[in-house]
């Protein structure tokens, strides 16, 4: 990265000349994953769909797993942190933004790419991990927010709350391959957040 | 291939003699998915490793997917109904046996090959939708029976409540890459089930 020259390379277009060209060997493997699958996803095949050197490429990226975790990274901005005064709408606004992402291309595919390949490969499984890892982070926020603000009981496990509320629709879409339903947002959380309101026992908020 | 008879046959041992040919049929499946992977799961393969012929396989099976999802049913035994009188525990105790299959070979590795494969087959998910669907039966059993015996409110959503008990450990296996850790299962059931006992409010049961 050090060497990085704007201009003149052995192998393709530099990619060192900033985020323009970063972002399109981003997009390539990005295309390359889609098209070809994880077991086609490789620094050979990402460097000739982005015009670059596979040398350059290994320059950047360490790995091609390491190449695919900024490219997942890449399919969307992180959600901006909500805080609207009540946790069930922080919450569900959070929860919107992720099933729109589920139901967007590429990210559900990529998603499911990852869950197989991480099954046979550990170092994939770990940096997949932490993704998720980094992915949790503005709705554990949110319920450590609430807590200090007393809408939350102290003692809220607020890992396995957070399981709660995201794995529902992961499993909806990657294993029960059902539709997201209208409200299933709203539902979850009054099944899931020990508050008051909305009434745990209602159907809609 | 052909030339493997123990009893007369055009393509390769007959599998139609009965319960043991089919199983060594299913297993020769699973052992192909688990070396090669979803990519390598072709009729022609999975014969050769059961000594079968493929057009023998074609008259069991109209495809690959259709011999995957009956390889898929016999790497467990549905579980049987549990009725201890309370419905935590008939729900711990299914959720439990859940979890032992999550933490066995081959079958989180199969369900990572088909999430992955039925975002690129319609078919397969199908196919896994009606799976997955049969394998929700026993836990919504569960739920409507304590339902009718008063032990859950009349307007529960049991398919919801079904989603948010399972989801969890699905999510920890194949997203998160996290181990499941000794009393997530009560920990889940005292979350998400609108019942008194065990409290809602306690970490263990």
């Amino acid at each position: 990265m050090s060497s990085a020259k704007p201009a003149a390379t052995r192998s393709g277009e530099p990619i060192s000349r900033g985020a323009g060209a970063r972002q399109r060997v981003l997009r390539a493997a990005l295309e390359v994953l889609d098209e070809h699958g994880l077991p086609g996803f490789t620094m050979e095949a990402v460097a000739r769909r982005a015009n670059a050197g596979k040398a350059t490429l290994y320059r950047h990226w360490q790995s091609a797993g390491a190449l695919l975790i900024d490219a997942m990274d890449a399919t969307f901005q992180p959600f901006p942190e909500p805080d609207t005064g009540r946790v069930e709408t922080d919450v569900a606004e959070l929860l919107t933004a992720f099933v729109r992402l589920l139901e967007e291309t590429p990210f559900p595919r990529l998603l499911a790419a990852f869950v197989d390949a991480a099954e046979r490969d550990p170092a994939l499984a770990a940096l997949h991990a932490d993704l998720t890892e980094r992915r949790r982070q503005p709705l554990l926020a949110v319920l450590d927010r609430a807590r200090e603000r007393g809408q939350l009981p102290d003692h809220l496990d607020a890992e396995l709350v957070t399981d709660l509320l995201t794995s529902p629709f992961f499993y909806r879409r990657f294993v029960a391959h059902r539709p997201i339903p209208e409200g299933m947002v709203d539902d979850v959380i009054a099944c899931v957040l020990p508050t008051g309101f909305p009434s745990r026992r209602s159907k809609s908020s």
